[in-house]
């Protein structure tokens, strides 16, 4: 939860950061505010074209921060005109202080401040100087453009040692729609109905209910399905923003058949940037999926994918490279979910491991120890009580974890 | 999870093993079984004499070791003849052959077979010869004498860097009671109603369905207050025979007011052995207190205890020595029980830091600081909901729990 400077970049990082398409309704621009980091831009500012729909997902936490409080309040709407983001404080736990200075923001653009959606990431627990953000805010919002992704990625991070971002294409009835995203994430990780930080941008035409409802079952599989550290932050915010621009067919359903497509391109952009907040995991040198089948639904499923994702031993042995598979049957048994310890089966990349409770005849730990040394790790678990399944994404847990958070102040 | 043999002691170890005194009515002996470890003691045999009562908990996990299935089928007649412990190996994921293990060991004694309470622990998934314990079992059983509690708490160390004992004396009625116990314990430590592994004797003539009742809330505030890493075992056991050699009142009422002394008594030496196993937890350099006050429940309080107590970023946090609150903000805000964020107290090491969702005016970080840098971190949040209190206990999370959780097999 450092300012990053001294982090060298993920190995697990992508060899560069997307080529993505310019949206059509959306400008951006990025600067430094001068509040906490200097030599970077650590302030966003999207200009959104009239009529653009909004959907989004925050943090579950009960100490939600200033910016979440501002934006659950106006989202309802589903109308956004600007989004406002900052790096380097989170304006959390700032009291009133804090939703004071969401206010001083948002009145200082000229557009209605409660089209205004503003997001805060960095330290928790010191005032923001909202009038200062908003003044660099308001002279950012005359430079912006089109185009202009991985500034926009680079000025929303903290920790992050690499700028995510991820794009689609597809068609809506036969006309050609773009999404486009960028996220930050890198340890206080583990969103509960959104991400540390996620903003991704459409053309489509989508009314704001249909947006919200195509996104539910979609952050399920991606944010929700990733931890760095178990530990939630105070300011997960998802938004997911369509200008209309490309003139889609209206739609009025999320279960409208035209919307196929798009769905799927929806769920991979945000796939692909849930991923790589997991690949930029505080340490992380390992990328580790834990598939789950046979379990009691869905939901139990993931309790327990997400049980051995979380779990320090699991993590430490994969960070060792060791084929500990003793330590994925504890993170199971503790999951306190159903499970069913004779019929439990076990794989590592794709080796069978265990069956029906007991390591398997003849087991050869050769080639799981040599699966063990790759970037990529697979755990796939089947608990043997019923038709479940899900897929959680974490890292491993190294001595980077503990120097990236025992010696700086985040 | 190693054998411990490359681990220096734990800096807050206590300075040295306590003098426990003789239980009437219990001997040990102590020898190696030649299964795993070489070089020292890794088997404990207790024998009790006739009319032991006893009473215990067992791990929560859904993956419970075979000798936690057989413990649990035997104990609700209350009686106990002997306890056979192994080190090394937890006969813990081997099916049959593991249940077999167990009943070959019971076979193998002089007394009945379903009076004999049988613990392991160490690597899970391996097979466990138990014809071969049970004949050393059974040739330490005929060397059995009373006391030699510090030998019996080194041979059931695994990860353990110290031995681990408490004792307390008391009266019952004016009788003089004597309670003694041991317990191992130092990684995948949150025990769910129960310990990695702790045995407690006392010479006092009790009831088992007396001593149940007795132990529940004492175990409720020790060996379930404390987590070292969030990792259930799947071995976690507490068993406390009393042998009633004392000749102590009849009792049977868990309530009798001449039970009062002998619950302060038998829930100080709890709570002792307790703090032992998070003294010892894997890499520990502090021990953190964590008490939460003002919470909807106890229940609710501990939850968000442990919330705060297993964060990563709190622990890492403790380790750097840096008296970062806001993640102890994040950590009661993702706990998911009801706090009021706005009436959040926060005081470390008894100095005020946050009153009412803001940190303190005029907050001199100074002192803080200084009390983090002690092995003993003080941590009190209030909540602002209601009457709910409960504390928990943990260590800091530091490089010494990567270097044994990655660099050995468990």
């Amino acid at each position: 939860m450092s300012d990053g400077s001294k982090l060298t970049v993920s190995p697990l990082a992508p060899a560069a950061f997307p080529a993505l398409p310019e949206v059509g309704g959306v400008r951006v621009a990025t600067g430094n505010s001068a509040t906490r980091y200097k030599g970077r831009d650590d302030l966003l500012v999207a200009l959104m074209a009239k009529g653009t729909t909004v959907a989004g997902r925050f943090t579950l936490s009960q100490m939600p921060s200033a910016p979440v409080d501002w934006c659950k309040d106006i989202i309802g709407r589903g109308k956004a005109a600007a989004l406002v983001v900052n790096a380097g404080n989170a304006n959390a736990f700032t009291g009133k202080v804090g939703a004071q200075a969401v206010c001083d923001t948002a009145n200082a653009l000229a557009v209605p401040a409660r089209q205004i959606f503003i997001a805060s990431t960095g330290v928790i627990g010191e005032p923001l100087n909202g009038v200062k953000i908003g003044a660099k805010a308001a002279e950012l919002a005359l430079k912006a453009k089109s185009g202009g992704w991985e500034k926009a990625a680079n000025a929303i991070r903290t920790t992050d040692t690499f700028a995510k971002g991820a794009s689609a294409t597809c068609e809506i009835d036969g006309k050609p729609v773009t999404i486009a995203g960028i996220a930050k994430g890198s340890g206080m990780i583990e969103p509960a109905l959104g991400t540390m930080l996620s903003f991704i941008w459409t053309d489509a035409a989508l009314p704001a209910d249909v947006l919200d409802k195509l996104i539910g079952p979609l952050v399920d599989a991606s944010y929700n399905a990733i931890t760095v550290d178990s530990d939630t932050s105070t300011s997960d915010t998802l938004l997911v923003f369509a200008t209309g621009a490309a003139k889609t067919a209206k739609v009025e359903r999320a279960g409208d058949p035209k919307l196929k497509a798009f769905k799927t391109a929806l769920g991979a952009v945000m796939q692909d940037l849930a991923l790589q907040i997991v690949r930029d995991g505080e340490g992380a040198q390992k990328l580790i999926s834990v598939e789950v089948t046979g379990a009691k639904s869905k939901k139990s499923a993931m309790k327990i994918a997400k049980a051995i994702a979380n779990s320090p031993l699991v993590k430490t042995a994969v960070a060792g490279e060791d084929p500990n598979w003793g330590r994925i049957v504890m993170a199971v048994g503790k999951a306190g979910e159903p499970a069913n310890r004779d019929k439990l089966s076990i794989d590592i990349g794709g080796i069978k491991v265990a069956r029906k409770g007991l390591v398997v005849p003849g087991y050869d730990e050769a080639p799981v120890a040599q699966h063990m040394k790759g970037r990529s790790i697979e755990f796939t678990v089947d608990v043997g009580i019923g038709k479940g399944e899900a897929t959680a994404y974490t890292c491993d847990l190294t001595h980077g974890y503990i120097s990236i958070n025992a010696d700086y102040r985040s």
